[in-house]
């Protein structure tokens, strides 16, 4: 079983610790305020320096990738491999890799798509990006964190970037979901009834992604299941329900005028995938 | 079998006439653009009160509700049930139901969450709202239209209301959608590689609208699954990616600042339902 290093023990930092000791790798903790370690059967380190003096294979989970850095120790980690699991920008993530490269670390970027309590678990998405030897020789342990961790591929960014465009999916319809219940409630309906159809429409969903991925894929975007110009027309319906309810309608007005801009350089009749081209 | 009109032979007028004919409903047609009613087994009118004077149940579906209430003869439908199933929002509903009242019309309003394909079969979702009893008379004949044919509630506007609400996180989460495969293609990932990643991550939707469901029913915002605050900073780092990119940032931003708003007002430890409250 591979020694392992976790720095940063808030709650994620704590849940990574806790499943690579329930995998039985001998784990050493630190964390900027003592004290955190509660419930791990760990070694508590001094400082991020004697952390990561007592593996070669040293995580750090803390707020963000500024915080990582001024955690870390480049005399300290040269040799080891470093797995950042930060939350961070792909531009970020090919900053640090270049740092670790200049310094003779090993560097493994990595995002977790997942809450604490499914680290470990099946439900644990992690994507992990860097060199793939580097991968290869910590894959079994890395695999504790969570059964769907994967290798997306050498570029040191690219973890960050599946998070990244994720994200930005989950970000933008979780601001679509609480407007609709904010209407819904406006509308005198059950947050209950409008839940119940949400989760029927979401079904649709899986095939109105695939249909989307081939149009982007193919970059063609026939009209057939849906033109831009309908997609406005439905919009404006919504906006003026939104407005007569006095509402926020800065994200649906975003969408609107992305979709007006689409139409006034001639791409009404274009499905709505259209939008992703740049 | 209920004689039936439908006024408005656009892809969805046709459909809805197509799917009456197929459950043997003898069926009166007109549209404004003559030679529309290919492939029907109905009869063609030649003005619009004509066709309404066949049936007692007159289906009207055009582009919306001006246009529905520029075609429609009072003095005709006098009597009559006028079904409206062209878009609009729950105001016009209840404006249009208003019209109808005073010019003695059984009005119930609908609205249709499916494309023309699915129309008579079990995948589209049709929405009525309006007197239950007029709802009755004619649910059988309206059951044609799809399987999942459903009365909503007494008072007009209640269809629409359930359609905007849908439409609202439907064409946000599009955009969302959109926006990911925008931001996976500058950053060179493949469409159908985050679509299958997007489509992992859709599983969790369901229990996510459960428990945004549950925080808008209860007026409680717990952060146990996530505040308002976290989001804000996973919105920052997909912004920053977006940035990079100098792809279009309008909707995120506007997600971004909304959720800024409520951090403001000192709700950065609630969970993300609290933006639903007004
Ligand atoms: N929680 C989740 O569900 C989740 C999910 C996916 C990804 N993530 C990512 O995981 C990372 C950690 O998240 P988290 O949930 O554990 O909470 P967090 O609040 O993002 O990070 C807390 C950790 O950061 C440390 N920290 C903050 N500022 C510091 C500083 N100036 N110097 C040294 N240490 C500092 C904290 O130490 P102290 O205890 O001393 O403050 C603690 O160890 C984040 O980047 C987040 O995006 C979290
Ligand atoms: N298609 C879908 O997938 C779908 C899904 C859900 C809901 N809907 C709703 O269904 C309604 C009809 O949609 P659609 O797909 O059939 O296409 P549409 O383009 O929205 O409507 C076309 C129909 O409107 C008529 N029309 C337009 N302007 C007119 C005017 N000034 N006077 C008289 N008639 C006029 C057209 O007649 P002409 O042939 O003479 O132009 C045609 O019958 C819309 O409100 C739409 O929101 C459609």
């Amino acid at each position: 079983m591979t020694t392992v290093t976790v720095l940063g023990l808030g709650p994620m930092g704590h849940a990574l610790a806790a499943a690579l000791t329930a995998a039985r790798h001998p784990t050493t903790v630190w964390n900027r305020t003592p004290g955190k370690e509660n419930g791990l059967d760990a070694t508590v380190a001094g400082t991020a320096a004697e952390a990561i003096a007592a593996s070669p294979l040293v995580i750090v989970c803390v707020r963000d990738y500024a915080v990582a850095q001024s955690i870390l120790d480049a005399e300290a980690l040269k040799g080891r491999t470093l797995v950042n699991l930060s939350g961070g920008s792909p531009r970020q993530a090919r900053a640090m890799a270049d740092w670790a490269a200049g310094n003779g670390i090993d560097y493994l970027d990595g995002v977790i798509m997942a809450t604490t309590d499914a680290i470990g678990g099946p439900d644990a998405a992690l994507f992990f990006s860097g060199p793939a030897d580097v991968y290869e020789t910590h894959r079994s342990t890395l695999a504790a964190l969570g059964e769907n961790a994967r290798f997306v591929g050498d570029s040191a960014g690219r973890a960050a970037a599946f998070d990244a465009s994720l994200q930005d999916m989950l970000w933008t319809s979780m601001s679509g979901v609480v407007h609709m219940f904010a209407l819904a409630k406006a509308e005198g309906i059950a947050a209950a009834d409008i839940a119940g159809e949400a989760k029927a429409l979401l079904g649709f969903f899986p095939d109105m992604i695939d249909v989307l991925a081939e149009q982007v894929g193919s970059d063609r975007y026939p009209g057939e299941y849906g033109t831009i110009g309908s997609a406005a027309a439905t919009m404006d319906h919504v906006l003026d329900a939104i407005r007569a309810r006095d509402l926020d309608n800065g994200v649906l007005s975003a969408a609107r005028a992305e979709a007006q801009r689409a139409i006034d350089a001639g791409h009404g009749e274009d499905g709505f995938g259209r939008l992703a081209a740049p």
